[in-house]
């Protein structure tokens, strides 16, 4: 506890090393505006001196205008004193906040304007006051039990998917999930197969946990599963209602095959349902879960559909692998926290969830529309959409175009974020004439200028 | 949306299809009590059939009790209707909540009673409405910046250590921690010195990330680094302030050639101080990472000191290994929800923390004294305790005595839930004379009648 060490045979007097060694650290920013001094009994205590000369110490400090004092509160750091501490050699820390773009294009990201924030709160009230004691505790790797009762109850409503409570685990987001997966199939040195072109977020995942990746090459209706046959891998990871990035809905033929294959090699399919909350046009499509439970380890997430920062997904395990599961996440981050986790059970039960969720899918529909149309308006007939009238991106063909790093970097340089489809793919060279686009997050004036300035920038190539 | 599939070409009324449907859910418990059901117009547009249809439905449901209908309210699913589902090979998942003991001595738990539930929940709420809607979105691998500032200020105020807010990484406590550090190492077939013994859950984390581990024994002054000499690891894990299980202060000289033996050989140091605030007489014990921060991981804990379900922990990080962590981080879970963070801020800031610790320092102290005392008034001279006064355990050991699994289970049997060192040994046999106590979640009068239940097995052995 010895913030200050006193020289005791020094001259200099106690009250005043106290004071000039706090009045340093304010200085140096050690101690911070608005910081609360220790008490002066606590600090006499400590340093064992007199409590009048910490009292001493501190008046200076107050009178030459270091510290403040008000009645019955703590003594603290006043403003702007800290002379900019120079630190050198801090290496730059990727912020995932990044600079303000003029157009920003960039992909996953919701429309959290229109997130119900002040319901969210009252409901995280409310639950955090209702968790008894033993949820402050350890308790279960799985999740809440009312939050997986309530997904059950939400995946029937939404998809007819019947599922029971105990199969769905409780994750920290999709992309846990995802880590969580392949160090479950002990894919360290073994291989997972995955749709090519891919997010290449997600293929980072598999890759920091030493798999080998398999490209299977993806057209206009998912996942080209022939490609599989004679390919050995644990594990065959695909997006199956929406493809990402391309957009296509895998045909039922093709899921058939997929499942064929799983069963034959003894493959699990990993299932990535990232946004099939929204799709504009028609029923949701049915997840490959429905047709295979043992096989499919279905992923689902709350990021896309509520905000990111909640940090909750779920996957629904074939029972085999619900135990070795439960060990490896105790021994991953245990758990998630309780208190959103029962904010969101609350958020479903009351459906203010369907509500939030009927809402925007119609907001991102319209939004969809606006793209298309301001596409329409600044391109011709020069491009054409891939993909399902479904999500919150567009991929745009291009047919002879060539959208290389240079040309991105053009972008960027022009205050436009965006990316091509050929980031996202392993075997380069076959997307080069697609672009990507996230518009779930902007406003209708946003998208007109953002694809006007986009034109202005595609001209001058 | 289907969850209703009726047959247009049956003899059986539309309505009563309905009915016998939703009834048949109730029953499976597939909608469960106090389930909302949708709103007869919302119903009526997902089956394409008239309202009066479904309200003809509803009403037969609530006039035969299976549904309550309210005035404004959705209509629910009433209580105790269910018929037990019978689900056949579900595999029992490991719970951490296990049966009641009449004595309880498990390691790790603090005492909930005392944490101050109402205050933390009163913060939550504060500054949960403060957060801006960028903090909804991703923000940051490394954690929030207010709560780093006061992590740096509290390790500077309780330990004297000077450490830059920047260098300080937010994870979901420090079982993550140790689950990235071991996978940022390169881990994977590589080597890990560890303690022996060694707490066996952090063991298996390492063995999780496929890292060789390579035991070290332990005396009573802790990690016995002399045994490091001509052994190549990428890490080694050490408990120096307070060795699990054993309870050693590392004394200076061995730090020392800890220090020169990882900066001869490239090991980093991953220093684990999961308890080092609880230390009942003389000062907090410096980190090992004030001589090193080099060389040093230093891995930092709330769950122990607040409560277990805050998942939060921190790591102090050499810059090297900064700009790699954060990508991993990225690809691993992405960040930390903002609520929890937020609100330990605001904790911290407030010094409602260092109350909070001061009084269970006090409290923790007094119990360590009661089972010193207890083991005394049972046991008479026949054992000793091991390690420093600190902490919320305690390793005793009983000269010429042997605590092997048949004794565990033997108190199992009779309602004393304890552990031996032994369980946390890699190399067997070495401290089969030593049981293992947690006692701070204990009442001082659960103390007295545990050791006394505690007595009754080691005298009927």
């Amino acid at each position: 506890m010895c913030t200050i060490k006193l020289q005791r045979q020094s001259k200099t007097p106690l009250k005043r090393q106290i004071y000039q060694t706090l009045r340093d650290q304010v200085l140096s920013g050690r101690l911070y505006a608005g910081y609360a001094l220790p008490s002066t009994r606590e600090l006499a205590e400590q340093i064992s001196v007199s409590r009048n000369t910490v009292c001493e110490a501190y008046d200076m400090l107050i009178t030459e205008g270091f510290a403040l004092s008000r009645q019955g509160a703590p003594t603290r750091v006043a403003d702007g004193l800290s002379i900019n501490r120079t630190l050198p050699d801090i290496p730059k820390i990727p912020a995932i906040n990044e600079p303000h773009y003029l157009a920003d294009f960039r992909t996953g990201r919701p429309d959290l304007r229109h997130f119900p924030k002040y319901l969210w709160q009252q409901t995280m009230h409310k639950t955090s006051e209702e968790l008894s004691l033993k949820e402050y505790s350890y308790s279960s790797p799985q999740g809440m039990d009312k939050l997986r009762q309530e997904i059950s109850a939400w995946l029937f409503r939404s998809k007819g998917l019947s599922v029971d409570d105990r199969d769905i685990f409780i994750t920290s987001g999709a992309t846990q999930a995802l880590h969580l997966i392949v160090n479950l199939l002990g894919c360290h040195g073994s291989k997972i197969a995955v749709e090519d072109p891919c997010n290449k977020g997600i293929l980072q995942t598999f890759l920091d946990a030493d798999c080998e990746v398999e490209p299977i090459p993806v057209d206009e209706k998912g996942m080209q599963v022939e490609h599989l046959s004679g390919i050995h891998v644990n594990a065959v990871y695909i997006t199956p209602s929406h493809q990402f990035p391309l957009g296509g809905i895998l045909p039922a033929c093709r899921r058939a095959e997929l499942i064929r294959y799983a069963e034959d090699s003894g493959a699990y399919l990993v299932e990535d349902d990232y946004d099939s909350e929204f799709r504009y046009i028609g029923e949701p499509i049915a997840p490959l879960y429905a047709m295979a439970p043992q096989r499919v380890i279905y992923v689902g997430t709350f990021s896309k559909v509520l905000f990111p920062a909640i940090r909750i997904g779920y996957v629904i395990l074939p029972r085999k692998l619900q135990e070795s599961w439960c060990e490896l996440r105790l021994h991953t981050d245990v758990q998630n926290a309780p208190f959103e986790q029962a904010a969101l059970a609350e958020f479903l039960r009351m459906r203010k969830f369907d509500r939030h969720i009927r809402s925007m899918r119609k907001l991102y529909g319209e939004r969809r529309k606006m793209l298309l149309n301001a596409f329409g308006s600044n391109f011709g007939d020069t491009w054409h959409a891939w993909g399902d009238a479904a999500g919150l991106h567009l991929a745009i063909e291009f047919p002879g175009m060539k959208f290389d790093d240079a040309f991105l970097k053009k972008c960027m340089e022009s205050g436009v974020r965006i990316t091509s489809v050929e980031r996202h793919s392993i075997q380069k060279g076959r997307h080069l004439d697609k672009l990507l686009l996230g518009y779930g997050h902007l406003e209708p004036g946003e998208i007109q200028e953002g694809i006007s300035l986009l034109h202005s920038v595609v001209k001058s190539k």
